[in-house]
């Protein structure tokens, strides 16, 4: 029944043979590993002129040049991963580049800094696309969790079913989603150009204001640059690419580049243009498109997949997280299972893993996830700064040639994505200090980890240890509960292995019963030695535990094994087993993780 | 740390031998059994005035007749409850009679009926309580359903410390309340008697009113019968008194019945002389204390102990369901774990079943149980017309001495319950037709598990079945994942067993990975066969099922058993075991519910 739920709603199991057909080409990988990405330049412009509104109006022609900062950065970061992509062509980004070149805590440190951000990435983005959802139809509201974690099992349903088949599917919105921003900041640009747009609607650049800060400037910059968030993604998912992988991968960077480049410059230019302010009721592209078209048929399209794209940016995460959490697993830092691949060749665990934690996050935080973005933006700007002086160090040390210009542009990298990480801390330390806290933990984490697998190999393997000690003979218990079929079996099956010593237990809880039972057995099988324990608690397993003890005690003497054989019963239907106490399971639980010893089921199948 | 816990809430476990300390005396019995009896006095007369005010307040006075109607229903009871305390003293009560006289399938109705309302009682009583607490306090009002399942809780935790030490704190609020309704009644009638109250409030008995008709009064009749429900809790809990305990019991029932005779004609006689008329938003215990008080603090005395009462009514349940749910278990018609004595000496299967069923009705009709009342009425008239309709045909059947005057109280008791139980599903089937459905499908899923118990005890006797089939030899597999010390282990004492035959089993995911095992066995273990299977997707229980069921259909052949051996490492620390795939815990979970193979775990403990 499980089963076929699970087939419905992922598919027949691939052969892993079939992993090459799971690759992506550069058209879906574009896609859906660039959603994150474009999808900021919905809100990213719109938090730049948040910061300059507080000054006023006139000082909205500060975004003009902030845009052009942010421009540069991006450049500096798309050429910053391209470097990195053509380095460390098994992917990992910011962790492998860090952890080579600065060091593992450095490495761990970005890491720890992307899982948590991804993670961040997944559930901000589902409550800002339900947001939209509700906003256009209020009868929703109050829906919101239920539908954000709908949403999130919807993508994390796709993304199960494999790669590919996620990326047909979601490639249509996104792409869509570009060609109406070209409309639009077409269809405005040539309105300016044709004079349709009264030039008194913005102050002229270079209009002097007054009270403007080099720190709110910074901080305005510092806002703008959460739209770059997602730039990384690429970087650490080229194992995803089809081959030549790095190459596919630095020619997609380009293209996210790109378009985001031309995205953003051309909102940027349009809310200025217009004079746009923002709204608290209303988006500034929100704006731009009304003001561009009126508010006809294609406003409403462009603004359904606008929140279209929101929800889809989670995607982003769905796609970086798993192969991320591969890299940290093969590492030995997060636990091994994250490397399985499950039966549709997606890294089924990562996957799961981030749909449980953002739904998490959603129901905690009640859907208003908006006060995590500094959090999440900070989180970005971590491994970018990380990555970047480690690539500056790797350049430096090796000096291949040209090296020059590659350090210099990830010297500008670097030094731009500190600039802005410390911006956002001094700007927004009360929303951003818990990251000071959970990060450090996290890495502390990792390497609490890797201390166990180490400690396991160490002790697993053959090499390194003293031969271990030879079986001389076996002692064998069997707790007895009647006198039954059951138990006949277990004997039999005791008996096969001749053992040096059989011992049946029976507990009993009355006086009287236990006689009348000694008596019983004596009859039955005067052969087998019974020892019957007294429970003044009506425990069984605490007296059989103190028993089983002892017998160990003396059986170690000799090197003798001793082995706990509980017979079960196995109903024929599930739903008997709710009326059969399960002594014989917990007996099990308790001994194996307490002892020593071997603990064998005998289970007789009931027919009827 | 959980037995920490569990210790500090429930106490430290008792001796089976201090059985009898927990047994209840008459005062203590009184209180924890009758608090649902006695507190429906609080609402009971209401339900009869509800009715006739749709006549007009003119049709008033004949809640007095209807009220000496009750009584004599309500001495019929206790007559009859009495004479089945007698007849079968260890307790019961309806189920045990209805099955002994009437047949099984009488009596599993009576205990199905009873054991739903059991839970019922609780769910109404707790729920309105709550209402009683937060009409005081409504900021409170928001937190209804955390407070009742917070109040659920802790009857549940004091029932779980043993049946005296709960009676011995809940006795108190018991007589407090019978106390407080004793002076009520006394200053009320105080007060009729020196004229204080005008006569003009109320009609005079036997004033004729147009428009009432014989269906009216007994709907009136049939609504003020629910105040009767509990009645027959002291005849299920016979075990819980101390020695001699049918004299006892029925002493204690004896005296509830006289007390609740007292509460209801004074209530019912005070509301008749005040005239008072049921209102919505006041209770008619309420109007009288005000009339009778004034609003001083006797008045929101009263008040709080009528809400506390009302809670504690919950508590009969607990005494109760066990009890009769042990019955049951006993005849194998619900699940044997239910008469297992806990720590405490409590049945506490018994009443941990009884908090979850009665939480989760409190958090399905999310605190409004109310609609639950007519349907638990007629839960409680069906097992009262049936035990009473039994206790007729046994003196019918024995004719003990006196026999005309016992068999004349029953049939009374049962001609009057079943017209009670009939009005309520003429005049309120809306709300009672679910009990047609459920209380048959009850009786249906009895029947279900007796079967089931019965076929395990005839497949699992002796005496009845052939003799077992000897196990002549025994071929071992075991499932390696490497090769490593707890392999190593595993074969040591595979072999220490002398089997006829062991098999090392490994699954590959890869081919290249598949032959390179197979060479470094053959120098580790050259003289151990390996098989090696293929597994194309990534899956180990299916080939290793698969190859284990080739294994056990040759070994059947020659009656050899065959045994999975699983080597296994237990880590040091609990949180570890998340760090390793449970691959061992699957398979044995798989093999033991598919094959009739035993499997063993040989488990490997880590140092550190």
């Amino acid at each position: 029944m499980l089963s076929f739920i699970k087939r419905v709603l992922i598919g027949q199991p691939l052969k892993s043979t079939a992993l090459g057909e799971q690759k992506l080409n550069k058209t879906k990988a574009l896609a859906i590993l660039s959603s994150d990405a474009l999808s900021s330049v919905a809100y990213g412009p719109e938090q730049i002129l948040l910061v300059l509104v507080t000054i006023g109006a006139a000082a909205f022609w500060y975004s003009v040049p902030i845009g052009v900062g942010i421009l540069i950065l991006l450049l500096a970061l798309v050429l910053s991963y391209r470097q990195v992509i053509y380095a460390y062509p098994h992917g990992g980004g910011a962790y492998v580049v860090s952890k080579e070149n600065l060091g593992v805590n450095a490495g761990l440190l970005a890491g720890g800094a992307l899982l948590v951000d991804y993670i961040l990435t997944v559930a901000v983005s589902i409550s800002a696309g339900t947001d939209a959802i509700t906003s256009a139809f209020p009868s929703l509201h109050p829906y919101n969790v239920l539908i954000a974690c709908g949403l999130v099992v919807l993508i994390t349903i796709l993304n199960l079913r494999g790669l590919t088949e996620s990326a047909s599917i979601l490639a249509y919105p996104v792409y869509l989603f570009v060609l109406a921003m070209f409309i639009l900041i077409v269809v405005g640009l040539y309105q300016i150009a044709v004079g349709h747009v009264p030039p008194h609607l913005h102050e002229p650049l270079g209009t002097p204001v007054s009270g403007l800060t080099l720190f709110l400037l910074l901080k305005a910059f510092a806002s703008g640059s959460s739209a770059l968030t997602g730039v990384e993604a690429i970087s650490n998912a080229i194992p995803n690419f089809k081959d030549p992988a790095p190459k596919n991968a630095a020619k997609t960077l380009a293209a996210m580049g790109l378009l985001l480049a031309l995205l953003f410059s051309g909102i940027v230019w349009l809310a200025y243009y217009y004079g746009i302010s923002p709204k608290a009721e209303e988006t500034v592209v929100s704006q731009i498109a009304s003001a561009t078209f009126g508010r006809n048929l294609l406003y409403y399209v462009i603004q359904g997949i606008t929140a279209m794209i929101l929800v889809l940016a989670a995607n982003t995460g769905y796609s970086a997280f798993p192969q991320l959490a591969v890299n940290l697993a093969k590492d030995k830092y997060i636990a091994r299972m994250f490397t399985v691949r499950g039966d549709r060749l997606g890294y089924s665990n990562g996957i799961l893993f981030l749909a449980v934690a953002s739904i998490l996050l959603i129901i905690v935080f009640k859907g208003r996830t908006e006060h995590l973005i500094p959090l999440y933006a900070v989180g970005v700007f971590i491994p970018f700064t990380l990555a970047q002086t480690g690539m500056l160090v790797k350049w430096f040390r090796e000096r291949p040639p040209g090296w020059g210009i590659k350090l210099t542009i990830n010297a500008v990298g670097a030094l731009i994505s500190f600039t802005v990480m410390m911006i956002f801390f001094i700007t927004k330390f009360p929303q951003v200090w818990p990251a000071l806290i959970f990060l450090p933990g996290i890495v502390f984490f990792f390497h609490k980890i890797n201390k166990h697998y180490m400690d396991v190999g160490d002790q697993l393997r053959i090499t390194t240890c003293e031969p271990s000690v030879p079986v001389e003979g076996n002692v064998m218990v069997i707790p007895v509960a009647g006198i039954t079929h059951v138990v006949e079996n277990t004997l039999n099956y005791a008996k096969s292995l001749h053992p040096e010593q059989i011992i049946a237990v029976y507990v009993a809880f009355e006086k009287e019963a236990e006689k009348q039972f000694e008596e019983r057995w004596n009859q039955w099988h005067p052969e087998i030695r019974l020892v019957t324990l007294f429970s003044q608690y009506r425990s069984i397993i605490q007296p059989l535990t103190k028993f089983v003890d002892t017998v160990e005690h003396k059986a170690m003497e000799s090197n003798y094994k001793v082995t706990v054989l509980i017979p079960q019963f196995i109903p024929k239907k599930r739903w008997h087993n709710a009326l059969h106490n399960q002594s014989s399971f917990l007996i099990r639980a308790f001994l194996l993780y307490r002892r020593d010893l071997i603990v064998t089921t005998v289970p007789y199948h009931l027919k009827k």
